[in-house]
């Protein structure tokens, strides 16, 4: 099932709409739940009417169907609860650490690292990125993520998979010049996570097939900046699984339904998999050739992001941002 | 005026209530808006509805009003968008950071320490607090916080004090001992950060009359501890006042209505004025005497939060929680 939500004068939760699986038509969802917020609050009464009205719209049997325009729709969740960042993979972490000349955790295999970012407004994949300041180095990060159930505090790993419901992808914007400053205070991340955006379509497992497994998504994820070829790198490849990454956020809480717990930036040490950040590209480059040759973002520079299923489809929608001085 | 949100069993936002000025008696205000999270995002069309109501309310003219017993009411807000936690109290961060061994931002006095912590279900100012492992050291934190309107990016300090609507208290609950664990790992407090409690009821600013200047509260916080007296520390020793605090929570991004800005542990130089945690009242006795002889929490434990006028009444009603362990 796909699910997303349609930009709306009435609510800024959106309207919840389910969408074919060719993401060329949808169907608004309203009578069954007003937005996806509260169909995730109360899934195990909606996912079947939901999954119905899924079915007819696939076999062109939805009343008031209408053709699909992403530019219409909200990031899949518009806002929530929680969003929990981890940081899975862990070539990811090496390459920005040694950037930044940080030292590696010392419980970099064991402990995932968690953040929690802005969720109160995501902004819309296909809306503009704001820049108030190009010194404050901004970048994109291509990631996949959960939406969870509620989720009981101190649930095990294995069973945290079992309150997956929902996958998206995530531009987890970062503003990597304010980084330092901010981490060297001793209290994480703030400003230099600014709003991300989610992919058009949130989608259940059976979307995923066989590439969900191992609570891992084994597929590639498609970056493109400026219009080119940037990363290619499996999602597959991360270090602690969804499962962990949830029981690591819900140690010593109780997670509310419509948490995500994203992945961290998608990261291959195979270096012809492209990046999924600038970060990691000037790495590379600083690696390989002794100079960082490639830019943050500025004024107007792109950037795509999808993932394709076996067949070549996409199965989250895309998220394709501009940046926009402010 | 005073607002607060009825427990319910239809929705985990509450019900919207108008609280008496003395606290004795309240009123349902779902005619107005159906929960305070969403009169937040509407405020300018609810304002003058909910503020005939609360003047009824107190003349005695309000239909339906019924006595309050706090034990039925969700923290004023029972969930939000984003809280943003300051540390605003200087002398706080002295005295834990001495406890941790850990160096003093070299930012302290110019730039606000913040931390994005969890604000999807707060627990009940009634609510026991839940342990899941004593080692975690479980400790309260007496805090002061704001409730903001939507607040645009780049605000200015004195133009962001224009957007509070809200005043609480706040009992941030932190687990002292997974923060030098998590705080090695760079990404700042996740696990040591779990659920907090607000006050019962938030109240405008004419309900704090002269206490509110220049940004800052200027009552103490009164903190009883086991049903002892713990603390009475004056919330007006801000360093950064509370535009300050919002306008740093926003350099980079927008804040959504019923955002809440926390002050951080409020904390006096002068010691006869006790504490508002336990990590300051432990470091104090290691200065004074060479030795820690309180405890963190444990099972059964009591903390009592509350701020009374000048006239010696209750403005928020009372954060009273136990620790269970579970």
């Amino acid at each position: 099932m796909k699910l997303g939500s349609l930009k709306s004068p009435q609510s800024l939760d959106g309207e919840l709409c389910v969408i074919s699986r060719d993401l060329k038509t949808a169907v608004k969802a309203t009578h069954i739940s007003a937005n996806l917020r509260e169909a995730l609050e109360h899934w195990k009464e909606k996912e079947a009417s939901l999954q119905k009205l899924y079915t007819d719209l696939n076999e062109g049997k939805a009343a008031n169907a209408f053709p699909v325009d992403e530019k219409n729709f909200h990031s899949a969740l518009p806002r929530t609860w929680l969003f929990a960042d981890g940081s899975a993979f862990i070539y990811h972490i090496k390459l920005v650490r040694m950037a930044r000349k940080a030292p590696l955790p010392e419980t970099l295999e064991t402990v995932p690292l968690m953040y929690q970012g802005e969720c109160g407004q995501f902004l819309a994949p296909t809306e503009d990125i704001p820049q108030r300041d190009f010194s404050h180095g901004t970048d994109f990060e291509g990631e996949v993520a959960v939406v969870t159930d509620f989720v009981p505090m101190g649930v095990t790993p294995e069973e945290a998979l079992k309150y997956i419901r929902l996958f998206v992808l995530i531009n987890d914007v970062s503003l990597r010049g304010l980084i330092p400053e901010e981490l060297a205070q001793g209290f994480g991340f703030f400003q230099s996570k600014p709003a991300s955006a989610l992919s058009p379509f949130a989608v259940t497992a059976d979307e995923l097939g066989e590439a969900w497994k191992g609570g891992r998504i084994h597929l590639p994820l498609e970056v493109n900046y400026n219009g080119q070829f940037f990363g290619k790198a499996n999602a597959g490849a991360m270090h602690f699984h969804f499962g962990q990454l949830i029981a690591h956020a819900a140690k010593t809480r109780n997670l509310a339904a419509g948490s995500v717990i994203g992945s961290g930036t998608v990261s291959n040490e195979s270096h012809d998999k492209g990046s999924s950040c600038l970060a990691e590209k000037r790495m590379i480059e600083q690696i390989e050739t002794g100079s960082i040759k490639t830019p943050f973002m500025k004024s107007g520079d792109t950037v795509e992001m999808q993932m394709l299923n076996e067949k070549g489809q996409s199965i989250f929608g895309k998220i394709s941002q501009k940046v926009k001085a402010v």
